[in-house]
């Protein structure tokens, strides 16, 4: 009889779960999945829920219920505090559980690149407790505008500091929230003349993408009225102010997507870590010196070509399914290939109809480009939850801009009770 | 020319909501809808968001957006303080509104009957939030006991006060939740093995229905589990213990559906209240001496063969509709018929498939009652949203236990993080 082998799997996230759907499928394994939340969250569409056109349900659901069918799969809601290699320990704040194989793929948080004191200005977007309060923040401030229009400039003034992916997405998506969707809403104020700045320090927005489609995307959000200010390096945050060069930009809500960083737990863990406290791995996605523990997704430095491999989701993925793979390999005492990333493409969303993607030699912009990211993100959505009604709900919503989206789920009053 | 006349409506409740949506149609209004929060909330399935079957956009939709079409309607989220009942002008926290027609439609917060020391170690149920704390509360104890499977039986147990409609649909849909949706999700842990209580004063469960009904639910509670203690009154509750004469209870959750009464401000308005604190008002459903205020719905005290009518959904719409109805009278010149209230019946959940519905002579149970039950809150729900998807997602929702529902939307760590 083979003896059981427990693997236990560190975050819900892309990677992980692939691991697990994966892995799930050998029945001599005993799988934990271990994750600080009790969901998997389509993280890509998270600035929707942040912009209030989707609501929480529609972009998470339990790791527990994804896994139900999975019966040599356990799902733990904890927080892992340490590992011990040598004795093959997760050690979490409640559980500890042993391992044979272990996954790391803990994903990233918000990272200020050493400004730690910025956090508490700042609003970051890496969960649904950060875009519930971004949100919240966003509908609250038309609400004030709506009582007090005489100073709905100030109210409705937002700052995005980040020309990446998600800073392009929000700014895009707070222009149109403002332009579009909440302009038959509101009577005393005229929504439209809501500022959205977003800073950037490089040159040009979405720097991983060719330079035209960087350019396409700066028009395209200009056109929808977002204020761009690029070559420009935020030197100081302060409650309710930016500094940088040109002056002072006061704001009543800074959103911080500037950069991410791997989970502090990287630096317990006694391995060499790149400059962005990545954890470097072979090319086997696993540690030097213990081929049982695979580092994946954001918060492992792979590297190809001489540089490491970006921290998106298609990356997490084949890398999940690899570990999955090169376990089996090991129980049956085959020699393992080296990892491989199949590269699948970028894309990112600048409004409704408007989107962006890249695959050598393939660029696609506006319409064109927006289709392909609307068919990748539901192919992935209703993959992930495997059910029609999935996509019936997320496209109504999405298209028909959703209200049930736009709920402060506290009311005004009761800011001391405690809400989750 | 008509001089143009401002209406107030505070509460965007069943019965505000009708006023507003019959008032718009005179253009020659001004209206203005107050609500402490930004949504109007199908309150009735708000036990089914507590218990992680609907989510809160399923059952909510900012007040803004329902009205967006009608222009002559303005709405404000701001709590109001007081009335000046003289100068006819509604003090709010930020806003004074003045008028000349007045309809306060409220409704009811959770009531301890003067014991309000127990507000803090118990949880209510008439809001969104509150909703979501209960929810927060039941999923994590599921999560704690698939940690600590030892402590399970003190964990999965909930003690809730009140058996009413909303305490029988709680218990209903927590033993549900136990039995059936998260049977195949634990590893660790037998949900079914989950004690809910459901502790009633009175000598049966929903009095307001006829005896046999209230007998029927008990043994229907009772098949799914739950423990139902009648003719007993709790004598204090202290942190995660109620006494009751049979001994004490030790609980991790209490949620109290005992009662619920008037918003305070009621206290402010200087007019003649019941002993449950509702405002008495005449047959006009306005107060004496001042026919431009109509007081509607929960916070109402209106005499129908000697009896308050009770506080349903209803009787508030009828009201709301009749305070508007009023208003154009008043305006024509036309005297005003006393308002007359048409039984609709009522009706309460036991759980999936099972109700009990009763509007004389009718009497339903079991699932020709709980059919009854499903098509009047589709229609209201369908009607107030007005969308054919709604009815679609909802009823994927609950009849397929959908699992989006079931989230946690802060992680484990993050509990200082004020989140909405």
């Amino acid at each position: 009889m083979i003896p059981q082998k427990n693997v236990v799997v560190v975050g819900a996230g892309f990677g992980g779960l692939q691991a697990v759907k994966k892995l799930s499928k050998n029945k001599s394994l005993r799988i934990t999945l271990i994750d600080r939340t009790n969901h998997h969250l389509f993280a890509p569409l998270l600035y929707q829920v942040a912009t209030a056109t989707l609501s929480p349900a529609d972009i998470a659901i339990p790791a527990r219920n994804l896994t139900r069918k999975k019966r040599n799969v356990t799902v733990l809601m904890d927080n892992v505090v340490s590992i011990d290699k040598e004795k093959n320990l997760v050690i979490c704040n409640e559980k500890t559980v042993s391992y044979d194989y272990l996954i790391l793929a803990m994903g990233s948080k918000t990272g200020y690149f050493g400004k730690n004191e910025w956090e508490k200005y700042t609003y970051g977007l890496k969960d649904l407790s950060d875009a519930l309060r971004i949100r919240k923040k966003i509908l609250t401030s038309f609400e004030e505008a709506e009582k007090n229009p005489e100073r709905s400039r100030e109210l409705l003034n937002y700052v995005i500091i980040g020309g990446g992916p998600t800073g392009v997405e929000l700014a895009g998506s707070i222009a149109e929230l403002s332009r579009h969707i909440f302009r038959n809403e509101f009577r005393n104020i005229d929504t439209a003349n809501c500022k959205v700045t977003l800073i950037e320090a490089g040159s040009r927005l979405l720097s991983a993408f060719d330079e035209k489609l960087s350019e396409y995307t700066r028009k395209s959000l200009e056109e929808r009225g977002v204020n761009i200010i690029l070559n420009t390096k935020v030197e100081n945050i302060e409650e309710n102010k930016v500094y940088i060069p040109q002056g002072i930009l006061h704001t009543d809500l800074i959103i911080w997507a500037a950069g991410v960083e791997p989970v502090p737990i990287v630096k317990n863990l006694n391995v060499p870590l790149d400059r962005q406290n990545r954890v470097i791995v072979n090319q086997f996605c696993t540690l030097e010196n213990f081929p049982n523990i695979f580092v994946i997704g954001d918060m492992a430095h792979f590297e190809e070509n001489g540089k490491p491999l970006p921290g998106i989701s298609p990356v997490a993925m084949q890398q999940g399914r690899y570990a999955a793979s090169s376990i089996f390999n090991d129980i049956k005492g085959i020699k393992n290939q080296p990892f491989k990333y199949t590269d699948k493409g970028i894309m990112a969303t600048i409004g409704r109809k408007d989107a962006i993607a890249e695959k050598d030699p393939l660029k696609l912009k506006g319409f064109t480009g927006w289709l392909a990211w609307l068919f990748v993100h539901l192919w992935y959505q209703v993959g992930f939850k495997n059910k029609v009604s999935i996509l019936v709900t997320w496209m109504w919503s999405y298209l028909t801009f959703g209200a049930s989206a736009r709920l402060i789920q506290s009311p005004i009053d009761s800011d001391q009770k405690e809400v989750h």
